[in-house]
């Protein structure tokens, strides 16, 4: 079902690596809604080459970002002006990497160049971005920007790692800019901060199985999908939630406001009957 | 601008006193988008007439119900299955009344009876009205359910009184019933914190005047119209928000995150280059 | 170890039934740290008889009320000046109860003049007492009260029920009266929201052992027990804390902000490992 | 008053530039508390000199470290342990500075060199001290590390610029690790959240007495002061707190959890009395 909600509207897209990826579902859903956008993603990720498979479907065209990197942030958002006909609407950020996570370290036992790379690879990228289109006056009054995160920025889940602190940094610049941009140019600024997705990145993250069936048996909703997630960012692109900013939405099933389900807890409970060996835990 | 958003789908709408009221504008709305529904409120309000206007206007059918009362609320519920053709998609409670605040009693000095009254009214309601639908097998599946609320749960406004602590009781209700109703039947429950709007109801609190400038002032957007509210809350009705529940969203202009702005920081400051004599200040 | 932190403080604490209660333990950490205080409790608590015992060990004065009750309470406080020598300097309400739980009557079914009473015991109770406290000005300048809450206020736990609801009612009077009662008298009023403790009255909750295991798993420092509530209690009635009020403050050894633990995570995978038959599962 | 709190306790206190820093406070608190502790700051902070008055008053020995480096925090954390005789049981992280505020740079254009200066001195820093003390196991049980936040971390306050975001990684950090470190060795982590304080690194920060006055009317118990948050620091370093972590607790007169107050409306609507010329506005 659409509903043309996006009409007329132009954006960027951020993320979109495979068919799993959140953001690949959010371009799908904003293109059947009647968006034009651009896609982006980092030279490493465009290599895998399935975004033309998108771009083709979506009738986008993709242009390679580092997120970090201030002018091929000013490149992007220029061309993506050029490209669309004039300022964006909507712009969607799904970035988050952490070379701690990848290589093991735990969180006691971090590097601190791989920490600022995470920070600014998941976190000041969000800001840059802003502060380029800031510069360049390249999204429209009215215009909604989105970036994904995850609970972790609230809660700590064992494993998360220094991607957490990334998160709460995110929101936080969510939150900072959407009132300078609020303020300055009626332009709205929210984080989503989405159930645990089993994308081709969150599958990197460590138990994420056990973490999956948790979450799932604790939403009374169960997890939200990655095209549910897609559905909700187009909501938060459209112009009927103009009034909504700086806010850190939870798209989750409710998991962010359960404390104990009945169908966890049981789950959890078969655990006790059947106990582990105290010798076998380990970090 | 229209997108089908509520085609096919029915509900009840609570609380349209008069054409400012948000209900009235979600009413509207939800006619503009596609759906049918009743109207409701107390036969006191019905008494003021506008709603027939009202209901003309979206092709509705106006059944007076007192929202603390059970059979009230059964009938309510059952002449709507009868009236819409079948079980309804979303429902909208926009109701709250306080006697201590009617008759001036301050936080310190309350009334016992009225504070109850209040509790009922304004909270407990929703809880009834949740309770009789569960029973009656009112709502369909990935139906949702709102509730208007207002930052007095979380944060003290003087003179808001009893009412801050019925919007706590009243947010915790949709958490609560959020979980059973999720689990349950797939059905969603969320309240919707918006900014102070100068309905009749809202004109009654004290003060009203200089706490709307400076969350006006304050919030980046400014403060969110009953349009807007209007907006937002269809938008919760859609399909495209199946997986947001248990929440309480701000729709606020960003006042929620703010903690000052430079606009109202200079209209206070503004003030302190007047200084109030200390004699005259009362509560 | 013992500091004198309570030296020449005068309290009323309610709640004490047996030696396993929170309020029990703060009256004998109140009186090791120099405080002197009376105690109450409903006339059918004292009938258990255990808490004279308690009076004599601390010295104190047990006055029955029903903290529901204006005349009560008012006979409690006035009662309690004078025999104490005046003014109080600290308040512990430590007060819940819910006939719906105790009649096993699940959130989709509540009684309604169950849910009231529920309220009226659990929270309107602290506006009752505090209110009575204002009007016969019996609390000192920088005096402090507490009421001890639960995280059932911010998130849902299957079976706590509508004490989830009173829960949050509570904090919320406490920081609507926090307001009050700072600007009039500096006098501070915080609810402590404490780890699920295995007292009397806890003992009570469906499911209690399971959950116990799990928070004891997720908090990283465990569970808090009695004795360390009664510990940071007796904090909060220090001179060390004046500037602290209208807060809640968790004492719960980290479980409020984990989203997921290791320890807790691999019992619960123990679990998955042996699946339970869905056809058991209800509520 | 005093009252052995920290009898027998050591610590680490950074961050005290003069008399009238929160950590110089706390020092000087702690000292008459019975603990023992060792003083830092960076080599160029030292050189102001006023430190060295207060290592004499609280017999204290200052080691100089820039907290951002691994070995300059490796050579203060073996030292303290050398000077004090053994394992810590406190720390003070007191932290904080942004070159972006400093060169008057606005949220819009920052510059990223800077921006990553402000995340590593007051943010960072905070992870690299934690490590370092877990490598060396400097902490013994049940020991409590502070940080020292400001609401900033939650809500936007214009002016305050980076120093915002470098708060809310500095709260998740203690979220991150306070897991860590109270499930490998009961030590606790927490930030307390302070008033805005008028200390010299606090004057710096734009539209500073305009926001303290709003802050003060705004809290019911007014701004807390430097004594009083080195009171209640003391106070989350004893043993009367041991089951509190991984919080971030508003130490603020209420501040943070008001709405509107009524002194503070009055004022501003004062303000409004006297109407400014829109022309006159920048920021």
């Amino acid at each position: 079902m659409t509903y043309n909600l996006l009409k007329g509207k132009k954006g960027i897209i951020f993320g979109a690596l495979d068919h799993k990826s959140i953001a690949w579902k959010t371009a799908e859903k904003a293109h059947e809604e009647g968006a034009v956008f651009t896609l982006t993603n980092t030279p490493t990720a465009l290599r895998f080459g399935e975004i033309n498979e998108l771009a083709e479907k979506t009738n986008s065209i993709v242009i390679p970002a580092d997120a970090t990197n201030i002018e091929d942030l000013e490149n992007l958002v220029t061309k993506s002006m050029e490209l669309l006909g004039g300022k964006v609407d909507f712009i969607l950020h799904s970035i988050g990497m952490s070379i701690n996570v990848r290589k093991k370290r735990v969180y006691n036992d971090l590097r601190y160049d791989f920490f600022a790379k995470t920070l600014d690879i998941s976190a000041l990228s969000f800001h840059k971005l802003l502060q380029v289109c800031h510069k360049h006056d390249a999204i429209n009054e009215w215009g909604s920007v989105v970036a994904l995160s995850y609970i972790a920025a609230q809660r700590v889940l064992y494993g998360y790692n220094d991607m957490a602190d990334a998160k709460a940094l995110l929101e936080s610049i969510g939150r900072s800019f959407g009132y300078i941009y609020g303020r300055d140019k009626k332009i709205r600024v929210n984080t989503i901060s989405q159930s645990p997705t089993m994308t081709t990145a969150g599958s990197g993250v460590k138990g994420i199985d056990g973490l999956l069936d948790f979450t799932e048996r604790m939403s009374p909703l169960g997890n939200a999908t990655a095209e549910e997630c897609a559905d909700f960012t187009c909501v938060m692109f459209s112009d009927l939630t103009r009034k909504v900013t700086m806010q850190n939405i939870f798209h989750d099933g409710g998991f962010s406001n359960m404390g104990m389900s009945l169908k966890a807890m049981m789950q959890y409970n078969r655990g006790l009957d059947n106990p582990i060996d105290p010798e076998t835990i380990d970090d």
